[in-house]
């Protein structure tokens, strides 16, 4: 069913769930989604009431519609909202809706939400987020008349439950949640079980026939109440649960019997009225009444106050409360809770997949002292539950038109449902369940396109361990997840060793302290790289995310000894002869050899995602790429052109670095130009490669950017070697080390400085490109050059150097009596801030701009990249950076200069053709921004090519 | 008579040109005003008419109209421009005035004011610029009826002269010059003598009798015509003079005899005929044709368009074409040529100074062979030459209101003025004539401090070397003039040396590479510095000029052997025994002990002009002092404030070093805290000391900034001895430094991510400052501290170290029972683009920001200071860039930041004080932009402040 038909209301309803999920996408990066995850989830424990046929009537119903429908046909009908009503319940009266998050909060509006499509709910109400206001209004106190309309809501329930709040034999528990409009860190989290007293406690016991749970349920309430509510320190509770620990000779809290419970019960209500002056409340109405008022309070606590204020949240009027009837998983063996998916997070198969555990509860699941057991064996257990479970799956993939994450309890033998929401789920698995869902017309092409968190598609391309061979392997150390893939191998600790080693055959892990441009041979040779220190942007990743290749970075932990060939991690060594796996997605790494999985490639459901993609993006996607290799794989994976080829990385193999050292070592233009005529052929022949590669693409070459010292050694030996080979003398070498020397290289002699002060070097590159282009046309290969000019900060720069590279076009051209037309585009990096304010002055001599965000950022920060670690983590831990913007780009500063760089270049020239090729054009949301902001391409290293057309697929269809 | 009645549009006039003035000012810099520079002037050679008698009655006219009235009633009536005129006279017939500029251009509005003020000025006419725009519209001919004209203005000059155009007895001969609205580099120069040909040479030769003379000024014709008209390559001259030479063999062009002279015409003619293709014109009329055509050609020359587009010249119409008369000083004993001043421009002393010689043109002046006469002597030749000169002295001061500089011809004892323009005057001069003038009611005292090129009153606050003295020494090398002065002592090679010598009571010069924070001792203890690299804003310049100490930085050519305690200079070695004088106002560097003069400080003139100057300004001027002494001096200079005090500079000295060692060798939060309580007591008193001094004025105080690995050493000897006195392992040390060390330092771990990461560092410090206040308080001084968060790029790091410095306050005022009201604001440096990009969030948390403009400079460029010399100087060269960004603030670029910031965060704070403490601050372009931006003040070094004060008077009034 189209989506283009929708009223722009719902249109925009779901594109700020679509704005969330991708947000969430981004945020969890780093974080996997494993079958570990699954059991390390809070489930709580609630007790009975929905009748088992209404639900499946309703399940019923729900079924046949949805098979017609797409989900967003499906919007609940608007409850209404009434002035004055303050509590709204849910359950067999289910007062609110989803469209009523404002009011309920997001929490309320889940529960009212699952009540209302028929799932077993255990029924509650939700104090409305304007209550909250009033509260504050009232100067911190409960405003007039909620109690009492509270009280008409827990007669409710208990007619509902058939128990009484606060009675003797049989009471009626419930739990209090905050809950505002937004998901929240810093407010009140949750207390259970309010409504136990000394005497209920009693009659629990003997209802339940439970004396351990009854007991163990009271002390839990005293604990959380007196820290959540009352703020007494959780460690007063501690020790006193130490003292019975240690009075029963046991370690752990389960092995404590009933009676140690209930003299712990005694022991907690001691604490509690010595810290809080006061008995534990034994009125069940004013346990509810102070918890309220917690909540309430919890919503101007610091932390989330700070919380609002850093992610620019307002117009909230405060928090809801929800209060909720009690189920148990851990009455008897007719009971238990669980977790589960309604299709494989890992695969995507559509098929029910979780976990429960009998007789238990979800703390006893996050302790991790029981195995659960797969749903598939449920129905040995309780058929019945399992059937009920695979409609609900139904009911909710129907309504939420997504695959689900559902916690669930069976209380003495009826199952109730506690928590539904979007599951997290691995690259493969966004990509099959969203195409799945268009086959099964659940979604729409363009709903498929916004479910997979574009990031995660490199998961598809990339290698990654057997997760049992990992899950069995403890990470030696950890560093940054530096470029994505897995690799074993052998250390090597040099450029040289590991090319020497890798030509015998051998595979090799390049371990080094940090990498230069002079290790780029070794890297390549190596099956992945690991560094001690250097962050996500540090020379070693950033070549290594060009090529794909595995490469963890700043593990810290791993002491390297170059000499005498070892390295060290908490007092383990390893030498070349043992065998090490890094896990670029993650950044561990391993000591031994794990297997590897390596994925199809772009086939099957992922090629029809890039299809779709391609479909409805609107902006273009091009690579960065260095050699005829990578652009050839890039252009695999759907780059349309390259958008920054780095020359320089072409001048270390080889015989090139030694004509490049010939030419930085000369001591007169005339010497450089000879040694300058040696590079000649190589950079016409890297030329004719790439072009051959992208035959009818554009590729845009960036002219000799990094300062020359680079291309020279500074130990003393690898000195000696270069003043053999170049047959000068070591003082000649060292002079000019020493010359080159810079305190900041980053804002040294560079890019287009290099290029003012010795013409001669760019008027070899453009020669090699036009020499190319001819070649490539007399072989009818269509070559389409951009030749960028680097690191411009003033027009004037530009102008100059784009004379000359003209002059130098035209003289070639002449030479080789070339009549063709040559269209060779002359343009500039913006990735000084300059450049960007005075965009409008830049752009007259220029035909496009390439935003240079790595540079950009760095500039507009301050930030030398290769330094930041120092303060980095305590900035990120801190939120004085809400993420590295080295990784996506920060739009409120940085984005400035873009923007003004965009809008000042096209105000000189309306049709000025304008990209990215920063780091940040395979971040999706730095992609999304790119596309708000207009740029007509983002560029990328080629295994995050997907991804960028992926996103600007989102980032087209979120604008629509 | 005072200004402000005066009508707006004549004050605009006088305001750009004062404007020009101070732009003039500032390209100086670094080129004196010297005796030398007098004799090197090109001095044009003319030919005689006006009549004496009308002369001395028209200036004895002016004289005693000008008596009574300031220059600025004094605008000369309007001329009509009457529509269709192509040519214009300027003579006895006098058509133009200076109001019509942009018609006639400079030149000639200049010779026509010239004329009309009754001086001897040799006739002439001036096609106008219209008639140049007309040319480019007719297709680059020249524009019907113009040699019409023109033919009518030869025939008045012809009558004016006495003498025929091409006449074969007594030809009138002519200069042919452009002249645009604005002086215009690329445009063609001159052509003198044209009207010269085979048989008029003749005639030229029989009626002065002096063939030599005549074929002299004939090849002079040929060469030029066919070099500027023609674009014959002027080296095909040399070589047939060289030839000539040769054959008579003799060295210079003068010792030619006219006999070769008449042969070297022949010569050129062939030259010129064999390269353009043609007979050298002999019609004078053709020949004038001819050369208008080459001046409009040369409007559009590839020079003069790309000057136009750098500055930005836009609404010019073309360029004029003067033809004037030729007169000649070099036709016997009763001629004569000379250059002179209306009033001396060393001293301003109120006397007639210049030089002249006998029997001379321009040239012979510049090749130097012969000493000039002093106009003193002028009696003794021909007094009545003389007595009109002081006449025309007066008229000229009285027309112009200003000192001028004349160029004037003698031609048979007939004098003629060739040129009058402002003269050039040292900033003593500068001063005591505004003064004067002033006194004799030619200007106000507004128009007095326009008049005054701020940047040079560095000059009557510190030594120089004497004029004579330095004429007689040639310099052994050049570096940058990184701060002026001078001073003369033996080179120290460290700064420990520097100490125990200086200690001792010699007099040392601290030569050095470059200098680090660890030489501050020395360089203190020095009385100069001397760097052989680093530039204008290298350590060692920024320190020195906040000492007002001399420096020359960067100066190249100096070889340091820092082991053997010698330089090398050239071959010549200098050791420890010997003297050197530097001289920081040029950057010269010269061996032995030259003598100095040290200037009366603030007095007299000068202290009446900083009144002025404190009477109109209406923008603070603060101080950047770190010590004390610094601030008290900068106070005597008028300071209004400190503006920065760099706390680090503090931790330099004796006992402090040692425990910031500690500090920073601490492995926890505890040892580096008992390492910063030993660092207290120290900063306390630093901070009494500059609160005593700047008693009841504001102290900005900048919290800890530069990378801590600045206060380490980084030689392995100088680590051992860390190592010893810290009493730890030298290991324990090199580790350390090595784990401080950063690719780019500028951009890495300091100012406030320094006390993000250890906030031990801030509190100590804050505390510092308010234990100060309060003790400054309990003695009866009013301390202001305002505490400066530097480097701030986020407004969360503001918000975080703010609170924590409040809370530091708020404790230390409570554990010292401080009752009364502390004031301390606390604010944040603007030296990160992304803090002038969200100044609006980072105002939220500042009582005021200070631009730090090195910073900001250095980051919106992506120039790193301490390595820009690399590129620097290719960059001046070719205009890429203006000036040095560091020394005059890029208002194009750096400036919109600077503009943003001040903007956005006014607009979250209407009152944020706002001011700039970067070295441009003492720089007057600068402050005038900064008066504009409208910042509250300005702060710069002490020596600098009377500079600001005065800059910022004329900021204030050309912007009234």
């Amino acid at each position: 069913m189209p989506m283009a038909k929708k009223k722009p209301s719902k249109k925009a309803v779901r594109r700020s769930t679509t704005k969330k999920v991708a947000k969430k996408a981004a945020k969890k990066a780093a974080k996997k989604t494993t079958k570990k995850k699954v059991i390390k989830r809070t489930a709580s424990a609630h007790k009975k009431t929905a009748k088992k046929k209404s639900v499946r009537k309703v399940a019923r119903k729900a079924t046949t519609k949805a098979s017609k429908k797409s989900i967003t046909k499906r919007a609940a009908p608007k409850k209404r909202i009434i002035a004055g009503k303050m509590v709204y319940a849910f359950g067999k009266k289910n007062e609110a809706d989803r469209s009523m998050k404002a009011l309920v909060g997001g929490k309320g509006a889940n529960l009212a939400d699952m009540t209302s499509i028929g799932l077993p709910v255990p029924p509650g109400f939700t104090i409305t987020t304007d209550t909250c206001a009033a509260y504050y209004k009232n100067n911190k106190k409960l405003p007039k008349g909620l109690m009492a309309e509270v009280a008409k809501h827990l007669i409710s329930l208990e007619k509902q439950r058939g128990k009484k709040f606060g009675d003797e034999t049989d009471p009626l528990l419930v739990s209090v949640r905050s809950g505002a409009a937004v998901s929240m860190p810093g407010m009140m989290d949750t207390i259970l079980n309010l409504g136990l007293n000394d005497k209920s406690v009693k009659g629990l016991a003997t209802k339940t026939g439970n004396e351990r749970f009854a007991y163990d349920a009271y002390r839990r309430l005293i604990n959380m109440f007196g820290d959540v509510v009352m703020g007494v320190d959780h460690h007063h509770f501690e020790a006193a649960f130490d003292t019975i620990k240690a009075k029963y000779n046991v370690n752990d809290d389960t092995d404590v019997p009933a009676e140690g419970l209930k003299e712990l019960c005694d022991a907690y209500k001691a604490v509690y009225a010595k810290h809080v002056g006061a008995k534990f409340p034994q009125s069940p109405v004013k346990q509810l009444e102070l918890a309220i008022n917690a909540v309430f309070r919890s919503w101007n606590a610091d932390k989330a106050v700070s919380y609002r204020r850093i992610e620019g949240m307002t117009g909230l009027n405060g928090t809801a409360v929800n209060v909720q009837t009690m189920v148990f998983g851990n009455m008897g063996d007719d009971c238990g809770t669980g977790v589960a998916f309604t299709r494989n997070p890992s695969t995507g198969e559509n098929k029910f997949y979780g976990e429960f555990l009998i007789n238990a509860q979800g703390e006893d699941v996050v302790a991790g002292i029981r195995t659960p057991l797969h749903v598939d064996e449920m129905p040995k257990w309780n058929n019945a539950i399992f059937k009920q479970l695979i409609g609900i799956k139904k009911i909710l993939e129907d309504h939420y038109g997504d695959m689900q994450d559902i916690e669930f309890t069976i209380e003495q033998g009826e199952l109730f449902m506690l928590q539904t929401r979007t599951g997290k789920r691995t690259g493969l698995a966004a990509v099959n369940i969203a195409c799945d869902m268009v086959r099964e017309k659940r979604i729409t092409e363009k709903e498929a396109l916004l479910r997979i968190p574009a990031g995660d598609l490199v998961q598809l391309l990339l290698p990654y361990f057997d997760p049992q061979a990992k899950e069995a392997n403890k990470a030696l150390a950890t560093g940054l997840p530096a470029s994505p893939g897995a690799s074993v191998g052998h250390p090597a600790f040099t450029a040289t060793e590991a090319v020497e080693r890798a030509d015998k055959g051998e595979k090799v892990i390049l371990v080094r302290k940090e990498t230069s441009p002079e290790d780029v041979d070794g890297m390549h040779s190596a099956v992945g790289i690991l560094t001690s220190t250097g962050g996500m942007t540090s020379h070693a990743a950033v070549v290594a995310r060009g090529w794909g290749k595995c490469c963890v970075a700043g593990a810290s932990a791993v002491h390297i000894n170059e000499c005498e060939g070892t390295f060290t991690v908490n007092g383990q060594t390893f030498g070349r002869g043992d065998m090490i796996s890094i896990d670029g997605s993650t950044g561990e790494v391993f000591a031994g050899s794990m297997p590897t999985i390596t994925p199809d490639g772009i086939s099957g459901n992922f090629a029809k995602i890039m299809k779709w993609a391609d479909k409805y993006r609107t902006m273009g996607v091009r690579t960065n790429a260095d050699s005829p290799a990578d652009a050839q794989r890039a252009r695999e994976f759907g780059a349309q052109g390259i958008g920054l080829t780095r020359t320089e990385h072409m001048f270390f193999e080889g015989d090139r670095i030694t004509a490049m050292r010939e030419m930085i070592l000369a001591e007169t233009t005339p010497d450089r130009e000879i040694a300058l005529g040696k590079l000649l052929p190589f950079q016409r022949e890297d030329f004719v490669g790439i072009f051959t590669a992208m035959h009818g693409l554009p590729v845009t070459i960036r002219l000799l950017d990094p300062p020359l010292h680079e291309f020279l050694p500074h130990e003393p030996d690898a000195i000696q070697r270069v003043a053999t080979n170049q047959g000068v003398s070591v003082d000649v070498v060292r002079k000019q080390v020493a010359l080159l020397h810079e305190s900041n290289p980053m804002m040294g002699h560079r890019g287009c400085r290099l290029a003012i002060t010795y013409p001669e070097i760019l008027s070899m590159q453009v020669r090699a490109i036009v020499e190319a282009v001819i070649e490539c046309s007399n072989n009818k290969i269509k070559a389409m050059p951009e030749i960028m000019i680097p690191l411009v900060g003033t027009h004037q720069e530009l102008s100059i150097l784009r004379k000359q590279a003209q002059g130098v076009i035209d003289t070639v051209k002449k030479e080789q009596g070339f009549k063709k037309k040559l269209n060779i585009k002359i343009g500039t990096m913006i990735e000084i801030p300059r450049a960007a304010l005075t965009a409008n002055e830049i752009a007259e001599h220029a035909d496009f701009f390439s935003f240079g965000t790595n540079d950009l950022t760095q500039l507009a920060f301050g930030y030398s990249r290769d330094d930041i670690n120092t303060f980095l983590p305590d900035y990120l831990a801190r939120d004085i950076l809400p993420e590295d913007p080295f990784q996506s780009l920060d739009q409120t500063g940085v984005g400035q200069l873009v923007e003004m760089g965009f809008t000042k270049g096209r105000q000189t020239k309306p049709d000025l053709k304008i990209g990215i090729c920063g780091e940040h054009g395979g971040d999706p949301k730095s992609v999304h921004y790119c596309h708000k902001v207009g740029l007509d391409y983002v560029s990328c290293s080629p295994f995050r090519v997907p991804i960028a057309r992926l996103a600007a697929a989102q980032a087209a269809i979120m604008d629509e």
